[in-house]
């Protein structure tokens, strides 16, 4: 597909100058790291996976009223997205106790929370991606309140949509990590929050209702194995075709 | 000095129960630890002077009208305390960057922040104190949110008049710890919330305003050394007679 000059590389993605102003184009790779890129790997087909997968939860999202960078899927591995200027903070959203948060506060992994739990942490993979509070993001000036503000609303009410949507497949959803990005619109001065980055088994814990198996890339990261089936089972209860034209 | 069975040994003081129900003795040790408590060391006299510094600060902040559970003074190292049920945080504010969050965010220490931070730790020395934020308190119903505003409140406002109190003898406030406790009225249901534990040299960071050389426990924690040197020049600006008992 046409595309500019490379942008950047990163563990996931590589991101590309679109041929529009403004745009850009993502290559979704099957690399996949964890633990702060100690662990690296890779799953067969991820990046098609993660670019459909992403390309549905966006669109998605986008009929339930969320504003998303994402503008069409251009290939099996690309879709292209609106440029933002990304809000550094990973924004996590907790259903369930697992992973980092587990390990901690001593809690043990499948607590169920009684309110959904938003968590920050600050985007720096040199620093590990460190824990901060809403006190940080205003004090070291990261978002103002009015952006942290649209933040919360906007990822409940991601987290409400995409609950069901998975509950309907037979799947919880246990946390998932979100990033939002600033669109500036001509004048270079106000701009919007929209969502940007990806939605995928990347970044999110996926359970089976039923079995309680673990779909996504904890397979990767624990040694669980089946990891290239566990994502084809996702894409396959969404609905996703997975012919490729690769 | 009278005073019950001993309840709890910590690694600063040690608690006993009063003689009236409902209170405490707390009994301030010579002991110092950093790290949490992989450095161990004594800081002679240190025990008086933090007995007496918090003795100075509890009775200053009653007199702004933040309620404490200071009673009185038994001794060079015991001080009459209301028993409380302790909060179980660390409320962590900071006008400078220095420490943990230096460390964490790959900061500078000696930036000034914009507004004082105030941060929450989880109070359990087996984990190391994680950080966490309002979310995981509310969460995990450590305090609720009217607490949470009244912990806010009265923590800015001891943070205002410690800053004034500090700058009046040439000292430049950094960093400092609280901790709140609930005490309970004999109904066993209503309760306020009150300042409870200590304020003293071992939970703040003090700089001298004119040489900025440390006055508090980071010479223990650093191996800069005169720490017996440091604390005495804390009390002896607060105007503390350490003309001991012992
Ligand atoms: N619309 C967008 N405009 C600009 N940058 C974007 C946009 N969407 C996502 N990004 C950024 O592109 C990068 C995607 O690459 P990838 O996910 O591989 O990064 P990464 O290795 O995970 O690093 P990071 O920790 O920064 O996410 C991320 O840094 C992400 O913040
Ligand atoms: N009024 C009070 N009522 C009951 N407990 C109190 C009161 N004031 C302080 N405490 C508790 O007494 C203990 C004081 O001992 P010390 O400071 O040595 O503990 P520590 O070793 O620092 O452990 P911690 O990490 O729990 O503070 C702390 O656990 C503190 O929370
Ligand atoms: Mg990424
Ligand atoms: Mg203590």
């Amino acid at each position: 597909m046409p595309k500019g000059e490379k942008l950047y590389e990163g563990k996931a993605k590589v991101l590309y100058k679109g041929t529009e102003p403004g745009t850009i184009v993502q290559y979704f790779k099957d690399d996949a790291t964890a633990f702060n890129a100690q662990k690296k790997g890779t799953i067969a087909g991820k990046g098609i996976i993660n670019n459909k997968v992403t390309e549905l939860v966006m669109h998605n999202l986008e009929r339930i009223g969320i504003p998303t960078h994402f503008i069409e899927r251009l290939s099996d591995r690309e879709q292209l997205v609106r440029e933002v200027e990304i809000v550094p903070l990973e924004v996590i959203v907790r259903n369930v106790v697992a992973g980092t948060m587990a390990k901690r506060l001593g809690m043990e992994e499948g607590i169920r929370l009684e309110r959904p739990l938003v968590e920050f942490s600050l985007k720096d993979d040199a620093l590990g991606d460190p824990l901060i509070a809403e006190e940080h993001i205003l004090s070291l000036d990261l978002a103002d309140e009015d952006e942290l503000s649209e933040i919360f609303d906007m990822t409940h009410q991601i987290n409400d949509f995409l609950r069901g949507m998975f509950a309907g497949i037979g799947i919880e959803l246990i946390d998932f990590k979100l990033e939002f990005g600033r669109l500036y619109e001509e004048d270079e001065v106000s701009y919007s929050l929209i969502l940007a980055d990806e939605f995928s088994p990347d970044n999110c814990r996926l359970w089976d209702l039923k079995t309680g198996e673990k779909m996504d890339k904890d397979r990767f990261r624990r040694d669980l194995g089946g990891e290239v089936e566990a994502y084809q089972e996702v894409a396959r209860r969404l609905g996703i075709s997975l012919e490729t034209e690769e």
